[in-house]
């Protein structure tokens, strides 16, 4: 089977990344890559490292250029999804690796996002509870932020299973690629190297409701988060140092989570004493999960590390996209990293 | 007034920002530069930064290399200070930038670092509740560890307010300097280059009781600490987001902090919207603070810059000392961060 | 068809790049997995980005636990690839990434590295002139140094073609990973990250016989080669510029290397105006290559990338493995890198 | 005596750098701050490690912003310093840090800048033969661009003294912030970090004609420069690696080179054997140099290490101040570097 899928926004990091991915999956013809302003340059000139694809120019993003193709990819500024999906049809497989679709309540778009709420889609997260399942032969598919990826895996069973209580601080140090190619001062190479800043501090930042929506779901109880990203000088990567008072028992703590993730190709609780690495998952699919409890604190602290722009956006992308069309869900998914 | 200075340790990374900084002071004439396998050798060999004392010779370090200075700096590994101070004489003012006289508890001392307590001795964080005092004309300083120095000033006019619940969580986001020049395989450039990981979570690093200790002080009552330090790709800089349930008036939390710190010359609360980044603080003995109010999620969430060699150790150092000396606080120590 | 490969070194930079790419490779079985003084560790705490390697352990380096496979990758320290290779059999496919086989001169090694010479082996860069035939059908492959295999790609056609007088300059600049997993001070992140330096200058590093040989070669006459490589913040990668005095026709430049290269599925000569970069090759077995005239300086220069892990290590140790086993050569061998 | 100085563009990266010198300078009031898109804003907010000048609002920069000052520095786009400086009157010493009045010939100036040549001003690198009683008593100064500065001072004394052929080779690797706060998207964190490429490559880059200027009055006849920039992930510093080839004799070759900066207090010829670092200059007004003699390839290399925005620009620029108002030259510039 080969499905041909195009790619929207070809030109950012995420679509770099998705292409990479998609380059080395057995099932998938490269078709349309489109982007905005930079449509009718060869795309070697944007995603040099993208060699195979050098010669393939940018058309610009429509209807029309992403027609006729199995799969659609989606990686666009918010509030640009809903109307381009409508107009694909039911039939194609849209994966949207934006915002729109991710949030359930339609007030908490209105409060973060602002403007009309484009609905949710089936969540692009098969590891949360349930979540699997609602991918299977969708034909829409929103891939959660990178932030609430890594995140939502390290305290989801915590909360699932009462260890702790529900109300959680997550701080998370991410490379600068999760900012995008937008040109910003503070994200110049000069202002990131040597330096590290938080930044939509004290619950300013958009994906807190994901986070919320994520854990409170799988609570089954409203979870409280606490939610600080810092930004450090690397290109990819997310760890996530994440705690909440411990409730439950400190023997258990381990065998939860090695039960929650024990057939999730994609998750992996390290041995006791290691600790995650982001350099470990560069270019991998992969959640690098350490679990421990602070007696003198009492509290659970989990530590995960991911590649945002893999397991972190694309990775996770194709990895729905596999389910959605009853593929294997690994297919063409790395699960080693490029380290050093 | 001219004091002789010697530094036991001059060729690590704490001894060589300390004689930068005093290179660079008025009252201080440099004395003995001293370590332990390096001895013979000139220093501009292992600190080709320091070009004014390339030529000078490292001694052994010793009593007698160290004897007959004004001061004298120590800036070595842990269980060897008291025992040298001791030689030194009563009269010597010897500034301690190793952990033995940090900690007020033996027992601490005992079960975080093994052996016998050494003893307390003024505790070289002015800016804490009484600390200044007890440092004026003192013969003896203990330098706070660098993730206590930062963190301890994010959260205790907070605690001391009684504005949040005496249970606080701190991350604290460090370069690789903080490790020393210890060959260890994970502190290689091609290790940490590209990665961020945890190292020493859920209670298990040593600068924890020193927290404890400082913010309970600062409370008057017991303050639970949950501390996870984390290691960034950058040579210096900490950058701590600390957090606590608020339990106190929401508007009252920035007229707290300003107050606490309107009259310190080297604490710098930054106007509302800017957050600190550690590359303004870069080789300066400034912290950078801000200071909000998550309502969502009910906490205070505090974020500080310091340069950890600077006002983390050695600037830390120096600023004791010429509170212990009787000299203008602020003689010799930099404000202005060597930034991009 | 299936071989069974063993890896001695895999706890290493070099050993952990090659079996990044052997679990890719659809022809690999991989065996035993040796190194020194960490035998007996699971793989997965001392390479945690292998993932799927994790669990297993670490074996003595020995003829025993070596033996009984059809391909041996080597990447041991210079002085001890022979000694094995001989216990190994001749039928076995012995592949050393180190530097024991490639000089053809004895007098070249005992000067650069002291010793007896274990001799020549066919070298594994195929895009030299007469390279890849004489890689066919060997048991026996010497994997090219890192900085010879950019820089004699960068000027192979120019000094065959007599563009240039025999006399270039190369400066490379490296990422630290090139120098190993060896402790020394220099080697730390807080050392190498805010810090470019030279070392081996005026000839003096290792490769720089390795340049001449592969450029005499190619030249038909003696070539003067003045290299000087320079290590840079970062893990990988290695940028090469090289130029050498103008003697041919300047618009003859582009059409030689085009023609030098255009059956090569490794190496790229980017369009006009388009200038290498590293991070395009990360993880890449692709040579990026540029080329252009200085006419008021006389010169041509050319600027080559690299992954030094890649292409400049492992990759083309695989690339070699293909061609001597009568696989296709790009078996594989990834083309795309992982930007940012 | 206190001067009084105006700084134009002090919110770049040059303009930054040289408020620090200045703070630390204990003949200088800081008058004016001026810019062009920031006016209005506090300085706190675009240069947050200039704490004690946070809360300064930066002006507009016009001749009367500028005007009633005894010192203007200009940091520019070229193009501009040649009108304002003539508005400011011949009495106020302006210094400028742009290209404008480096070029002595207006032929080169129209070549690689275009328009109208503003003419030369004494040339603010007092190394250089001759420079620095040009510099006394002028009210006019064209600070060098910061590659012409650590490349001159790598071959000047060679190419003075005939050790080498007119014909050199320079290979120059630089940290980001040498491209200033311009937003363009190769200057991006993520597209940086982990990067290194070539760029300005086969005599394109401006500072091409100021190498040759600055070597041919040095050698007394016309020399050709082979000119290569290297961008390298770090903020800071300018590694110069620099090579020609040997026609005098090697043995001789160090005494050049010490007895030419002998005297000099910012250039340090660096003991046999140790090489220079960019990160040992961070923050100083110093020169690292090392020299050797490739004797197989029978080429002199030079290595030079400086920070480009201080020894490269605002040091320089200060210390051309110095001179020019007949101050110690020393005062107010650092020796010593911040490292690690």
């Amino acid at each position: 089977m080969t499905v041909k899928v195009a790619v929207a926004g070809a030109t950012g990091y995420a679509g770099g990344e998705l292409l990479r991915l998609l380059l080395a999956h057995p099932d998938v013809e490269i078709g349309a890559l489109t982007a905005a302003s930079s449509a009718g340059t060869p795309l070697g000139a944007l995603q040099p490292q993208l060699a195979p694809l050098a010669d393939r120019v940018v058309a610009e993003t429509s209807a029309e250029t992403l027609g006729g193709h199995d799969v659609v990819f989606l990686a666009l500024p918010h509030g640009h999804s809903g109307a381009i999906a409508e107009q694909l049809g039911p039939d194609v497989l849209v994966v949207d690796m934006g915002a729109d679709h991710r949030l359930t309540a339609a007030a908490d778009w209105q409060h973060w996002y602002g403007g009309d709420h484009a609905g949710a889609w089936p969540y692009g997260l098969p590891e949360l509870p349930g979540a699997r399942d609602r991918l299977r032969a969708t034909t829409r598919v929103a891939v959660p932020g990178c932030f609430p990826t890594g995140g939502s895996l390290a305290l989801a069973p915590a909360v699932a299973s009462d260890l702790v209580a529900p109300d959680v601080t997550i701080v998370s140090v991410t490379g600068t690629s999760g900012a995008g190619k937008s040109l910003k001062p503070h994200l110049l190479g000069a202002e990131v190297m040597g330096n590290v800043s938080a930044y939509g501090v004290a619950g300013a930042h958009r994906h807190t409701p994901e986070f919320v929506q994520n854990l409170s779901a799988a609570a089954g109880r409203q979870v409280t988060v606490s939610f600080t990203p810092v930004l450090a000088p690397m290109p990819r990567g997310i760890l996530t140092t994440a705690s909440a008072p411990l409730t439950g028992d400190a023997d258990a703590v381990r065998g939860v989570y090695e039960a929650a993730y024990a057939d999730e190709p994609f998750v992996r609780v390290l041995p006791e004493g290691q600790w995650p690495t982001t350099a470990a998952t560069v270019g991998s699919n992969t959640v690098q999960l350490q679990v421990s409890v602070d007696e003198q604190a009492g509290r659970l602290v989990v530590v995960a590390a991911i590649d945002n722009l893999t397991k972190g956006t694309a990775g996770g992308a194709v990895q729905s996209m596999n389910i959605a069309l009853g593929l294997d869900e690994t297919t063409g998914l790395p699960t080693t990293g490029v380290a050093p």
